[in-house]
């Protein structure tokens, strides 16, 4: 259909490890795992650039791109590269800049984490 | 319908708080309190805890009923604790133990935020 490049996809231990956290209790490489996740996403400011770059057109920024969340260009690179280690972000390096991407299965597995939670529970 | 006595419900500021993170770049104040969530569940042992307490039969349980992730009676009471001021867990007391039961609409607050990412994304 398309002739769109698609940025590699990381697939870290996340994607194939947690059920539902009400469907039995974790193992602890489960949590550990998943607890990376949730921690990358447990900053304040790691939190704003990671939806600046999700809400960014076409769902992937440069630094160059953010420059609104009051630190300086060094501390968002520094915290990209930490959601990048947290299998969050991809990234590709083009020309002067890298720019970073959401990682949609990453973030789908976290979100069925926490839903059927939400779900049995009510 | 039913006579069943509901836990009286928490309202974190994250229930109200947050559009999903690629609708448009967050707020200090919804990052703030979105991230405190999050960082409850970012670490792995307050993780098994969790999923232990979600996975326990009628989704409550108390420090007497979690006694196999590896750490000591009181070091759960501290994690726990942790976890009812993220407001992710409410408690009551019954007797000698205090009981833990998941909030839902936290977490499905959490669930949502994540999975609008998860889906433009792809």
């Amino acid at each position: 259909m398309s002739n769109v490049k698609v940025l590699p996809l990381l697939e870290p231990d996340v994607v194939a490890c947690c059920p539902p956290l009400n469907e039995r209790p974790m193992s602890a490489d489960e949590a550990e795992a998943a607890a990376k996740m949730f921690k990358a996403l447990g900053d304040p400011v790691r939190l704003r650039l990671f939806s600046a770059v999700a809400s960014h057109e076409g769902g992937e920024a440069c630094v160059c791109d953010i420059s609104d969340v009051g630190v300086s260009q060094p501390t968002v690179s520094h915290h990209l590269k930490k959601l990048k280690a947290a299998g969050l972000l991809s990234s590709e390096r083009r020309g002067t800049w890298v720019y970073y991407r959401v990682q949609p299965a990453v973030l789908a597995a976290m979100s069925a984490l926490l839903a059927g939670t939400a779900k049995e529970a009510v």
